[in-house]
């Protein structure tokens, strides 16, 4: 699969399908590869653009601080490398913040916007859960930063449901992530911790599609609601019974959800 | 149009686009004509069939009392009559019971079920609900019946925002509601006094989606658990914002779920 | 027990007990007697005050509209006649709505505001829910008046177990309420029909305590949401699994909540 | 203030007032110092008394794991003590789950059962979260510690407006905790690991009363659900805006529902 330099990174990406383009943009603990499960149903009838953002996945680390506007920019690398004029972008969590970001820069590129599990703004209280993770994560302790990290990441319900699943991942945890992987962590928590764009996503005016997650604590709904108010015309639903990776405890909720939109965003259906 | 005699009765119906088949059902104060915004979304990659129900629009009235499992089988007769096998089943309100009914009986026939905003029993309240609406329309005074009505179908934040087209849709009532309309819609409703299927929808094992309004204060939230609980693997996501009749309220978010879910159905996302 | 002349109505009241003055004012379709069950549980400590307002219960029928505010000029009235000077104002609904009209020109009077299931304004759809009512009522016909109004009051879960108690109270209506009451009824209706006091209400100052209800469809609890947003610092607590009698549905958490907010609103304490 | 030995640990308690007795369990971090705030509301017409529980503020350190089984044979140690026959016994969190053991083994000697943000068993995800509270404390690192444990006990409504009262208290974490406060610490959390008395509680028959709070992520309002569900006519309110800290963040609320209580669970209101 191909990267590509971009702002002076090696980032890689991965491509799939043919048809309108949708970029999927990582939550910060995911990667390409977490969309494994997801590439066939969004490449049936669209091109699917993956991208580690840099300090994820095969991407290259980077060397200083950076910020979300940073990540945005990596993105409009990715499209222009594949000339691709117009895109679907869909984030999650903080990819999702990205994606904001993107459209603040990038508009003219955006066939529509699609933002699940997704904040405007660090609260402070994030802020703190974010130093916590990153306490744990410090310390290269898989097992730690699993218990640290996994009670904001799934609803009650999916823990219950899933425990082996779980613990296998936290075994996983304890063997695949490194330190370097930790260090990349870390910057990618503190790229996001000064976000705060509320007064300026008044601007963005494509098609936005806003996903909540009935339990997810990490952006409750409430953080959606400021989105909504602020976006004009932006379309909001919400996933019954998940918590914040609602791509993973609701996979199917969440194509659903995601595909729809992307097959009726131009086709304004009008009753009032 | 065409229309077919079924089960003794000449039901109307309408067909739209080519692709793999969405009938839509109409809830009870609807029509045929009530989805003409929808026609496009739904046939751009699909055949989409109406179906006014007996006592609808402009299907034949009744002439006696029925129940709802008798438009099930209306249903399943129109799609005999285009030789159909395999349809997405979807229904509003009164067509999602019939939807319901008609899984019970020909879930052969269904690729996919979607529910929106429907119960599968009438509660105590929805039966004295039904008795204040029949008593309004018993007096075929449209502005008591839309009055009688509309504050179930429609959520608060609707009706201050709508409030003049709500009124000049009061002023259509009073103009083309005659006298065997309110006889029929009285039918319609005394057809659904009796719905009661909680136990037995756990037979229904085709692929469902169960869509929610937040303000539904005609099927709140709580009866479309009910339906989830009992239908295994049901997929459940909420419209945020809507009333009732989400179909109105929230046209985009409707057509775009229900599309989004016939375009995923058959691929499971395997992530646990 | 007693009445007395205010503004030209004879206004009935009945008093008890001793102690800080709790004066509770009733919904629409209540009177004194509604509050039998609770008289005991307010008068232990305090001295209950009890009011049917002008075209309630043993009160003068008006002969012309009027408005909320002549009611909270009778609830004046009232005290004044028993010489208090300071009362804990509790209104349910109809009775919350008068109690927001005494704290705007009464505000001097109050110890506390206690409002349950109340609204600061008559929404375009709250004004079609009575207007229906008074269509039913306007017929005189018990049953139909009780079949458009229960639903409002009750939640499902209500409905559902209390139907042999629900449908002997439609019986009681048919039998008890005459021409007389209906058009009292049709008067009180309207005389919230204009109410909107969204933007005075900020001035109440007095400690307020506002009571939701979960299952609230009347004034469901964003319409609460607005009365905490606007009095400052006022105290907000939820009702579980009630509908929009409270007092009815749940009457332990309703007297709980206001007799627990009386003993414990002139102790402030901080902890910030 | 006097202590006793009790299961043969000295335990601390304090005794203000006169009247019926509630006794005020706390949550897990707390001591009978957090309750300063309380002593005038809740001593006002009532005797309070407060308790360390083993491990807590000025009682006795265990020297081996226990479980809450222990703590609830503390708090009928201190009231034998008192020669106390009858309580009311209010819990938080921790002091919730204790004082649901305690209810099992002593009903006899309660009045009434208050448990505000409580759990009836430690589900899976807060085992680990359980856990990585532990791992902070571990490391006996203030800073580190308040990061993991704040976000789950507060809102993020209450972090946003009271962000400078909560970095002093980070700097106070810092200052007063030491080592054997961390070792204390682990063991109290250790304590409730296996907590699970679903099957348990319905035996409990005493008036009770159930407190959630809207925003409390560590134990959601589903959890007081399953408490609701299995004590019969258990009492449910839900106190708006508040996280799971209820008593810090809305304390007069807090009190009010309870003193509520005390003042009315021996007066049934009877309606239906």
């Amino acid at each position: 699969m191909p990267s590509t330099k971009i702002k002076g990174y090696e980032i890689y990406y991965e491509v799939y399908g043919k048809g309108e383009t949708i970029v999927l943009l990582n939550g910060i603990m995911m990667s390409t590869s977490s969309w494994n499960s997801f590439i066939d149903v969004f490449s049936r009838n669209n091109r699917l653009v993956l991208i580690d953002f840099l300090d994820q996945g095969k991407s290259q680390k980077s060397d200083k601080p950076y910020d979300q506007k940073l990540q945005s920019d990596i993105v409009k690398g990715v499209i222009d490398e594949l000339k691709i004029d117009k895109i679907h972008l869909v984030g999650v969590s903080y990819g999702g913040e990205v994606a904001l970001n993107f459209a603040l820069k990038y508009q003219e590129n955006l066939s529509s916007l699609i933002l699940a599990n997704t904040t405007s703004y660090t609260t402070q209280l994030l802020r703190d859960v974010g130093k916590c993770w990153n306490y744990a994560a410090k310390n290269h302790d898989g097992r730690a930063f699993f218990k640290a990290t996994m009670p904001f990441i799934y609803s009650v319900e999916f823990y219950e449901e899933n425990i082996d699943w779980l613990k296998k991942r936290e075994d996983l945890f304890v063997t695949i992530f490194d330190d370097a992987w930790y260090e990349a962590y870390i910057r990618l928590v503190d790229s996001a911790e000064n976000l705060d764009i509320r007064e300026e996503i008044e601007k963005i005016k494509v098609p936005t599609l806003i996903i909540s997650a009935e339990y997810d604590i990490t952006t409750p709904i409430r953080y959606q609601k400021v989105i909504h108010e602020k976006i004009q015309n932006s379309k909001w639903v919400l996933i019954k019974g998940s918590g914040h990776a609602s791509m993973y405890e609701k996979p199917q909720e969440f194509a659903s959800n995601i595909l729809g939109f992307i097959n009726t965003y131009d086709e304004e259906i009008k009753i009032v």
